[in-house]
């Protein structure tokens, strides 16, 4: 926690906080940043931590090897507050829409080092034509589909790949590929997540060597999950990772078995509102506070208790018939996926033990730069 | 649209806006909220709309009968949100946490009338305490649980309905009753819907009942949600409806049969960014654009497509094989649940056919007071 002094004094503890909220175990996540830092070490690549999971500067502090970066972000609006906040070095890692290229002008004009994502012939076209009427070289990776998982160009697809990355040399500047293992999300097991690194590994490396083989040069190999970053036997070839979760993890991570449940750092606090009848309890830490997309959040330190459905905000929690949870009562529920329930809260409250000891804003949330003129 | 005028110009075309982002029909929305109004006339009680649907103060003037209210609230962050613009006559309509009192009365000091919901006896009591030490007797309602489906007290309960009654008649405002027919959204067909809402209303004016039989006062009986507001056959002892989804519905009330699909007046817009083989496309609207708590989103307007799966900032297509969608083109998702997919954005762009002729910030988010100062 690189902004805290010793002589910080508490600002409240766990039970004087407003609910729902958003807690942050600050030692479980220097943890886990450090754990995936020793994984790296020695594998000769560099870390480039996806700052869409915690959208927070602060959070990014924690985690970027410099001030400065490198770092990934899934909008623009996080590259736009990231960038304010002293970014320079930063990929926008979802595949960029023309319409989005005047909005990464400004950002480069000033100053900031915004790489862009693309897989198809029609954005390479439109990324060389913006840089040429522009003439600031946008850099562009070509996204590579490691595993049929969503988007990119699958690595056998060689003809399209240096028909993709000739156009961009030509107009923009060529950082070249990049690939996302979005399946490994549904491996389980040791040896399906090392397949789904080396398949991640070897796609990517397969492009660069396609596109080497075309003589156009390949300085950037970046791939990337938390789950095959935590896995991965072999990086050769690879010159950085990507991966975001691993900061915090969450009971999908969990699920994978990439962490256990107690090296989850954050959690939703929410207060007993109801206790409709014995075996039964409801918060006020509905979907509004804690995302369903993942399925139903884990319930942590009551023995049995389990959610049985989510309102937008309310918590219907299954208990034991004997408990005595009353009204009043704090529950913490574990996210089952941690980045869309950062999207939905303003703050980190910075937990050391049961003490609050900082603040941290969420800012980077969103989309637009359009907001009304009052 | 109260606050725009003949002079406005158009700010922009859809195909300008930035992606993703919500887009407000203003005309649907007019209508739908015309078409509860009309129901509701000549049934002798009044609108209180639900304003967490929406979290915007433009949004609330086109559905309150005043601008000082009625409304109804499911965050404290909203009743102040709501309270800043004007709004005087607010119910909190989540139960309340002993720990919020404080910033209940906050508000209530403020000049709002803010009443609180609660179930339980140590509810009532901690109500009782908190207007009986500051003088202030905050009103308060007791939630009748009308289907079982969260929380409340079952109407039978005529014992524990009056001695919650007594602790808040002796030190806060006996408001009275309240209930919601949570259940009703997974009711299908006219006739289900009409039993539900006889459910609710009788349920509440049986409540009713059982305490002005113990000569407690009960000057309002509300009760209220979507479906049953626009099916009930006889609202006879009901005081007044709550009811929000309506104002814009989505594809959860098209499918309870409430609206069709024509009548739902918000889409989340995206931009197409990658067309990885023919037969699918993916859009930059994921889940931090357009929940899926209550199922996918639908896609409008590009026949026989549908959503396959959403990640945090990409929705994954199924289009036509011969489709001619290609990268840059503007897709439009119908949401399943409105209510969170409002929750994740910052405003509303208002729509007349093609051209955003006003924007409308959503600002009663989130739920803190406590930010950091910076």
């Amino acid at each position: 926690m690189n902004d805290r002094t010793a002589t910080d004094a508490p600002v409240a503890t766990l039970g004087e906080l407003d609910t729902p909220c958003l807690v942050l175990d600050a030692e479980r996540m220097e943890r886990n940043i450090a754990r995936l830092r020793r994984r790296l070490d020695g594998c000769n690549v560099s870390l480039r931590p996806h700052l869409k999971t915690a959208k927070s500067i602060e959070v990014a502090r924690c985690v970027m090897t410099s001030p400065a970066g490198p770092a990934t972000v899934s909008t623009l609006e996080e590259a736009t507050q990231f960038a304010a906040a002293g970014v320079r070095d930063i990929i926008y890692a979802v595949g960029i829409a023309p319409s989005k290229l005047a909005r990464v002008l400004r950002l480069r004009a000033e100053g900031v080092d915004l790489a862009v994502v693309l897989d198809t012939v029609e954005q390479a076209k439109a990324v060389a034509r913006a840089s040429l009427e522009t003439g600031v070289r946008i850099p562009a990776l070509i996204e590579i589909d490691c595993d049929g998982h969503r988007s990119g160009v699958p690595p056998a697809d060689g003809s399209r790949l240096v028909e993709i990355g000739r156009i961009i040399e030509r107009g923009a500047e060529l950082r070249v590929v990049l690939t996302h293992a979005g399946g490994s999300y549904s491996a389980r097991g040791v040896d399906a997540l090392r397949q789904c690194a080396e398949a991640e590994r070897a796609s990517v490396v397969a492009a660069a060597n396609i596109l080497r083989e075309a003589d156009l040069p390949c300085p950037v190999v970046s791939a990337g999950s938390t789950p095959t970053a935590h896995n991965a036997a072999n990086l050769t070839g690879v010159t950085e990772v990507r991966a975001g979760v691993f900061v915090f993890f969450d009971l999908v991570m969990a699920g994978v078995g990439i962490c256990g449940i107690e090296d989850i750092a954050l959690s939703v606090l929410g207060t007993v509102i109801s206790r409709p009848k014995p075996g039964l309890c409801v918060t006020d830490s509905g979907h509004k506070a804690c995302t369903q997309d993942h399925g139903n959040p884990g319930v942590r330190d009551v023995a049995g208790a389990s959610v049985l459905f989510l309102s937008d905000e309310h918590a219907t929690i299954s208990i034991a018939a004997d408990s005595q949870v009353k009204v009043g009562d704090r529950i913490l529920l574990w996210p089952s996926h941690i980045d869309p329930t950062i999207n939905l809260h303003d703050v980190f409250y910075v937990l050391d033990g049961e003490a609050v000891v900082d603040t941290w804003p969420i800012t980077a949330r969103g989309y637009s730069e359009q907001r009304r003129k009052e």
